[in-house]
C-alpha cells in the first residue's frame, strides 16, 4: 500500500428533505451568493423555487448564472467570475449535475484571480483563494460534489482539461436522491457508467497491497451494477437512486485512490471524444471501456481481470484465467448494453476520419501512462475497435 | 437508506516515515503540547525519541502525561486535564493505541471544563471547547484515530462508559504501519477482533436499502480475515499491518454507519466484562460474538447471516439457509481460534458467579436495543454460553 495524505473535508447532508438545511448552511459561509445552474431542469422539478425560498428565508442575497453547458465552457466560467467580482459575491452555490458543479468550482477560484480563468484550468498551482462552494446535486455521476476536480472545455482550442485544487473541495453538499428521479434513462445509464469508470481507473492499477481498497472498489461496482439497472427501469426507486448517489461520491472522493498510484486510461481518451463532439461523457466511457479492457488484457494483467470477474461478476473461478477475464469483459459490455447505452462511436455521431486526430490529441502531452501505457497508435486502435 | 450527516474532518498521514511530518503538523495547532502515552512501549520502539525530536526541531514545548492504562481511567484523565490548565497547554498529542487516544480526547475536552471530567463522560453535551488533538497510532483496533468517541473506565463505580463529541475528532492522525510491528500476537489478534466487531455492530442491523454500506462492510471484514492471520504469524509484514491499520480507521469513522441506524449489541455486553475484570476488550468481543450470533439467529435474521456467510466466507449458497448461517457463525469462531484468542470467559479469568451482576449492569439503563433486543436474561444466557 502506498503512502497517502487523506483529506475529505466536505460535509454531506444526505437524504430526503435535506434541502431544508440549505439556507442555514449557506448563511454560515456568506451573505451574497452566486447561484449557478444549467438549462432549467431544476425549475421543472421545483428545486429552484425551494432553493430561492431557503435563501430568502435566511436573508441571503442572490445573483444568478444559468445556462451552464453539459460540458461546461470556459466562456461561462469567465462570465461567472466576472459576476462574482462585480457583485461582491462571497459564496458560490451550484445546483445541478457534475457540469454545473465543475463550472462553479472554477468560478469560485477565478473570482479571486485577475486574468483568464483558463489559466487556472491549465495550471492549478495558480489557484489561491477560493470562494466557499456549496452544492445541491441532481445527478449521480461525476463525484464532483465531494472532490477537488473540475473538467472544463475550451471550444476555441478543442480542449477539454481537468484541474483540481484542495481549496476547490465543496464545503457542504446536499445529496437528496429524490432530485435525481427526473434524470432521463439515458443520463442515468451514462451516470452509472461514469461512476463505474471512476472505480475502474483506480482498480486496474499496478500498485501492490491495496487489498482493502480493491474490495471497496468491488463494493461500489456491485452497487452500480445492481442499482443502475433498477434506476433506469424504475426512475423513482429511492433505494436505487440513493445507492447510486452515495456510490458516485465515494467513487471519486479519494477513498478508492488513497494507497494506490492511480492509472487513469479511459478518461483521457474519452475527453477527446467529448471535446470534439460534445457527446455525453459517461456514454463515451461505456463505449471505450470494454475495448480498452481487451486491449490491455495480457499476461501482466490477466490476474487482475480474474479478480474482477470472480469478485464482481461472480464468474466461476474454476476456469482458465483467460476465459474468466474475457467473460468479465463481455459481461461489462453486456451490462452497458442492458442500460441501452449505444455501444459504438459510430452510433453517437462520431466521424471515422476524426479518430486519428483525436488519438493524437489524447496523447499530445505524451503517451497515456495508464494501466498499460497507451501511445497515439494504441489509442487509435482502441477508437477503431470501438467504432 | 437512512438520511445522514457525513463529517469526517480528520486528516490522515498514512505510511512509512510519516512521523517526519509530525512537528510541522503540531505547530499548526499550538506551541505548547501535552504528550500523552501509555506504559512506555513507545520508548522501546524508538518512537518517543522521534516524537521529541520532531517537537524540539519545530520549537514546540512539551509537557507529558504517561502511564495511561489499557482501559483508561478517569483519574488519569483528570490528571491530564489538570496539567493542561496549570501548564497552559494548547494542543494534545496522543501517541499510542486506542486507550491513549481515548484518554487524550477527554483530557482535551476537560482542559476547558471546570469540574470532574467524569461529568463529560456521562453527558457529552457538556463538552464545549476542545483542545486540538493530534494522534500517532501504534495499534490497529479501536478506530479512535478518526472518530469522535472515547471509552473511559471508572474503577470506583465499576463503570466503563463511552462518550463522543464532534469536536473530539482528531485534527490529524499519523498512521505508520511499521509502528505496529512490535504489537504482540495476542494484541494483534484482539485488535483484529475489535475491528471486525465494529463492522458487525453496523452490518447486523435492520435498516433497509444500505446495500453499498453492506458491501463495504464485507470489504473490511475480508481484509481483517486475510491480514489478521498474516500479522499474527508475520508481525513485520507491512502489507498486512497497513491493511489492518486502514481497516481500523474506516471501520469506525462513520463510513459503515452513515445511512444505517446502528444497533450495537456486543460492545455494550463486553464493556461490562472489561469494566469488572480489565480484560482485553477485543478478546472479550471475540469470545462473545459467536454466542451472540447464535442467540440472535432466527427467522428474521437468517437472511442476513446467509448474506454474511456467502459474501464474506465464500460459503456455497446452494444450501439450506440455516446451514449457511450456522456455518458462517462456526467459521467466525474458528477464525478467532486460529488467531489463538482464548475463546471462553473462563479462560480469561472471569468468575462464573459474577456473570449475573455483569448482565444486570449491562442493562441497567434498559434492554440493549441491538440487532435483537437483549434483556438482562438474554445477556446472561449469552454470557453463560460463552463461559
Amino acid at each position: 500500500m502506498n503512502n497517502f495524505y487523506y483529506s475529505i473535508p466536505t460535509k454531506i447532508l444526505f437524504g430526503k428533505g435535506q434541502i431544508e438545511n440549505l439556507g442555514q448552511t449557506v448563511k454560515q459561509y456568506g451573505k451574497r451568493v452566486l447561484l449557478i445552474y444549467g438549462g432549467g431542469s431544476i425549475k421543472k422539478i421545483g428545486l429552484y423555487n425551494k432553493v430561492m425560498q431557503q435563501l430568502a428565508d435566511n436573508g441571503v442575497e442572490v445573483v444568478e448564472l444559468s445556462g451552464v453547458e453539459p460540458n461546461p465552457r470556459i466562456t461561462t466560467v469567465n462570465k461567472g467570475a466576472q459576476v462574482c467580482k462585480e457583485e461582491g459575491v462571497d459564496v458560490v452555490l451550484a445546483v445541478g449535475g457534475g457540469s454545473t458543479l465543475d463550472c462553479a468550482k472554477v468560478v469560485a477560484a477565478a473570482a479571486n484571480y485577475e486574468g483568464d480563468a483558463w489559466d487556472l484550468v491549465k495550471d492549478a498551482s495558480k489557484v489561491k483563494k477560493v470562494l466557499p462552494i456549496i452544492t445541491v446535486l441532481t445527478l449521480a455521476a461525476t463525484g464532483s460534489e465531494m472532490d477537488a476536480y473540475a473538467v472544463i472545455s475550451n471550444m476555441e482550442t478543442n480542449e477539454k482539461l481537468g484541474t483540481g485544487h484542495e481549496e476547490m473541495k465543496p464545503k457542504v453538499s446536499i445529496l437528496d436522491p429524490e432530485y435525481t428521479y427526473s434524470v432521463s434513462k439515458y443520463q442515468t445509464a451514462a451516470g452509472t457508467a461514469d461512476i463505474m469508470s471512476h472505480v475502474f481507473e483506480e482498480y486496474f492499477e499496478r500498485s501492490e497491497g491495496a487489498f482493502l481498497q480493491n474490495r471497496m472498489a468491488e463494493a461500489i461496482l456491485k452497487t452500480c451494477i445492481k442499482y443502475g439497472k433498477i434506476a433506469v427501469e424504475s426512475p423513482e426507486d429511492y433505494e436505487a437512486r440513493a445507492n447510486l448517489m452515495w456510490a458516485s461520491s465515494l467513487a471519486l472522493n479519494g477513498l478508492m485512490h488513497y494507497g494506490k498510484a492511480g492509472s487513469w486510461s479511459v478518461h483521457p481518451m474519452e475527453h477527446e471524444l467529448s471535446a470534439f463532439y460534445d457527446i455525453t461523457h459517461g456514454v463515451g466511457l461505456a463505449i471505450l471501456t470494454p475495448h480498452w479492457m481487451k486491449y490491455v488484457l495480457d499476461e501482466t494483467s490477466v490476474d487482475k481481470f480474474v479478480e474482477y470477474g470472480v469478485n464482481v461478476w461472480d464468474i466461476d473461478k474454476n476456469q482458465d484465467k483467460y476465459v474468466i477475464a474475457k467473460q468479465a469483459i463481455q459481461k461489462t459490455r453486456e451490462y452497458f448494453l442492458s442500460l441501452e447505452i449505444p455501444m459504438s462511436l459510430r452510433e453517437v455521431g462520431i466521424e471515422e476520419e476524426k479518430l486519428e486526430v483525436m488519438a493524437r490529441q489524447a496523447t499530445r502531452f505524451g503517451d497515456i501512462k495508464g494501466y498499460k501505457t497507451l501511445s497515439a497508435e494504441a489509442v487509435l486502435e482502441i477508437f477503431k475497435a470501438a467504432y
